[in-house]
């Protein structure tokens, strides 16, 4: 963590909270908001090369003066449990199973966890950031969804959302998707972090869409807790990742055994 | 090139022709279909190591006896003139200029060479391969397209291929995509390599759909010469960007540079 920001703060006591009750130890060092970027990528470094450590994470947003992507490219491939390095973002892409974006597997563990049917269906997801909606536009595509992808230079967007046998909404404004932009019995995955009137809300109008959808899920208490638990179980891969040395075969078992998208069932952390 | 195939043997005989034509030289090495993995891969090392070689391109499909990907992703990255290797799909995956599958570069060339405009245009890509459907979907993303990616397991394909104001054909069906699957006006992009009572043809039935269609590439002549171009474009591009060393803004321009599709017009290879 780089700097002070309140949400930051916030998730980090989330994530922390939850590490702390699977008993996984977890350190956030906090680095003064002016720190250069050589400083930064040697604080990596060391942790890269440090084997007690099995997991980072770096906090975005950085500093303007950082260059965010070097810096996250810098983590080494089996320790970046957010899933953006250079390789991770090669094998989910490829639909090799790995370390995938927190947030994109929180999405697939809600749709698995309601044993929603996904071959076949069609997927309208609205965001393309690089941490959601690209890397679950792959993760539904390798579960043989048809795949739409929306963002903000869409024309009417309605024209798509409406299509969704299941919508993802990871665009980051508050309420864009209203009741007469879904189609009835939809099932809507709400990824939105908004704040409205002092009120964290989603993407979606969930009070106007909540009985119209067969399945959707609320902001707070949705995505969010299924992200942090999906974070977890890619520390636990990135760790026995690590042990496995060059056991390519042994590498796929876990990579394999780690994506089945189970959500730890104790969640009672937030 | 490993083994023989007759198919193979004809890109190969395209690819240098076009090659020699722009006087870069280029050489096939033929090996052993019994070749082991290990020599092909010590093969592909002593290429990336020796300063005279500025590209490398596998050509597929490798005997079964061989891990594709393995060899694929041994290629050095900046010598990585089929976009494949990790650093180059996570750079295409993030829509930073470099190295691209030419087949993908291609589509996006015709495109542009026609001044096809595509901001807030609806593509649907069908195919979801790495070396096509995939980077086209992240550059049409790029473009500010909104995009729909199906495959073989979409279903109703019509309902989708109908919606498109550009249509990208990518499965390798011949004539899979029929008059009726299209709405009038569409643009049409044909990058299936088929072959149908002796002849060569694309996925899209161009015959009965020219007339309906404001542009459509025919099969052959039309994403073929486009790929070779963009191979071409490719092995300058890895050339240049391994003169400029840690120069990161320099290769930033270049990639810049090369990324505008430009397709070198004098085409009379083929």
């Amino acid at each position: 963590m780089v700097g002070k920001n309140p949400a930051s703060e916030s998730y980090l006591r989330i994530k922390s909270r939850y590490f702390s009750t699977l008993c996984l130890d977890s350190e956030v060092i906090r680095l003064p908001k002016n720190i250069n970027e050589c400083d930064l990528l040697n604080t990596i470094n060391s942790l890269n090369t440090n084997s007690n450590v099995d997991g980072i994470l770096v906090q975005l947003p950085l500093p303007g003066h950082i260059d965010a992507d070097k810096v996250i490219e810098s983590i080494s491939v089996e320790k970046d449990v957010e899933g953006l390095s250079p390789g991770n973002v090669h094998a989910w892409a490829k639909a090799i199973p790995n370390l995938v974006p927190a947030t994109a597997l929180g999405v697939l563990a809600l749709l698995k966890y309601y044993r929603i049917s996904l071959e076949g269906k069609h997927a309208v997801i609205v965001g393309r950031s690089m941490i959601v909606g690209k890397p679950v536009l792959h993760l539904l595509l390798k579960e043989n969804c048809t795949v739409t992808i929306c963002h903000s230079r869409t024309k009417q967007l309605e024209r798509h959302t409406r299509q969704a046998d299941i919508l993802i909404a990871a665009v980051g404004e508050a309420h864009l998707i209203k009741a007469d932009m879904v189609k009835k019995g939809a099932i809507i995955v709400d990824v939105g972090v908004n704040f409205l009137d002092g009120k964290l809300v989603g993407d979606v109008d969930f009070k106007a869409l909540k009985s119209k959808t067969s399945y959707i899920s609320p902001v707070p208490g949705g995505s969010g807790p299924a992200t942090v638990s999906m974070l977890a179980g890619n520390l636990l891969l990135a760790a026995e990742l690590q042990k496995t040395g060059d056991n390519k075969k042994q590498k796929e078992c876990l990579r394999h055994y780690y994506t089945n998208y189970a959500i730890v069932p104790d969640t009672n952390y937030c």
